[in-house]
């Protein structure tokens, strides 16, 4: 008897900071399966590299592309895009109050409105208070999730998450990961599907 | 009256010892309309971001992912691939013959030829005398283009090639070009070409 072959899950992996990981987020509610959202700071990642900054504010040219293309892709998939006053924006609380609550439901949309307000209304998403009207308006219990988001527990929880992420060799988001293949960029959704579609698991 | 309208070309700026300007060679030959081939070298351009070697060597777990990627896109292209020995090799030579040789019927071929040679031959393509075998394979007079590619005049013509690459703001290879809009690897080529479909000059 053959066993029923179980695709791998496709995971996504983002940091609220990162201008194409709102692409990726915008994407990943309308996938006809189920995405495991996989929030981490990129942050330790890029000081392991030595950058103390993203790499769109240090390499200048590079950085002026990334708005362009943003612009491009944005009008092509009908997204909201205003650049934002401050870029990047710290993600650690979103990142908090996301890993504190992957299981939730409403988490998607969570992620969806965090990006939102950071790259098409220029709200300051780094400030807990922001979240909290973010948390507000979706009829949730804003001072217990931010309360929760900021314990010890919450706070150990983000830190294991980029160590996983350390761990897989990410360097960048949004990365796609199917059992353990990275797929970095918006733009590898498609690379990333047919790649769990004809995954089969090593024969024993 | 409606004059007629011409699109733009469709450039594609290349670099010899770029992996992922292999893909987007390979894919230019089988492109229904003309591609303008843009060789350059990256080198003057990485030197000027601080960069002394290529990025794929200074940030390791971006090159392991990088050769990784480039295993499983060849596969899907059924383009041959074998990681070589040297990475990267210089590109100068081939470069001077190919923008010297830029409106030659047979450019698309010479550059994908040394391409192969490079990423699935693992042949030393810096070297004037692998640039010889595969100019003397292609039946062409190997000694009389490669006396010309070091010339002044084809220098010269390099320099300001790279100059011109600066002044787009190039910062990676491959990059599309179409009428000074950018579109940085070689995932972009569908991207570009529907930019261009879509372009109409600003009304006057």
């Amino acid at each position: 008897m053959t066993p029923p072959v179980t695709k791998p899950d496709l995971q996504l992996w983002f940091e609220f900071a990162s201008t194409y990981s709102y692409l990726a987020i915008e994407r990943a509610a309308q996938l006809p399966l189920t995405v495991s959202y996989q929030p981490f700071l990129l942050g330790p990642i890029f000081a392991a590299q030595g950058w103390t900054d993203s790499p769109f504010n240090l390499y200048p040219i590079k950085g002026q592309y990334m708005w362009r293309d943003m612009e491009r892709l944005c009008e092509e998939a009908a997204i909201p895009l205003r650049r934002p006053s401050r870029f990047p924006r710290n993600g650690l609380h979103a990142a908090r109050v996301a890993v504190a609550n992957r299981a939730a439901g409403w988490l998607p949309s969570f992620c969806r409105n965090v990006y939102r307000a950071n790259f098409a209304e220029d709200r300051e998403i780094g400030e807990p208070a922001v979240l909290a009207e973010i948390l507000g308006d979706m009829q949730l219990d804003a001072a217990a999730l931010l309360e929760q988001a900021n314990s010890p527990a919450s706070k150990q929880a983000l830190r294991e998450q980029t160590e996983r992420a350390v761990a897989l060799k990410l360097f960048g988001a949004p990365t796609y990961v199917v059992a353990d293949e990275l797929f970095w960029g918006n733009d590898r959704l498609e690379q990333a599907l047919r790649f769990r579609e004809r995954y089969s698991p090593a024969q024993g």
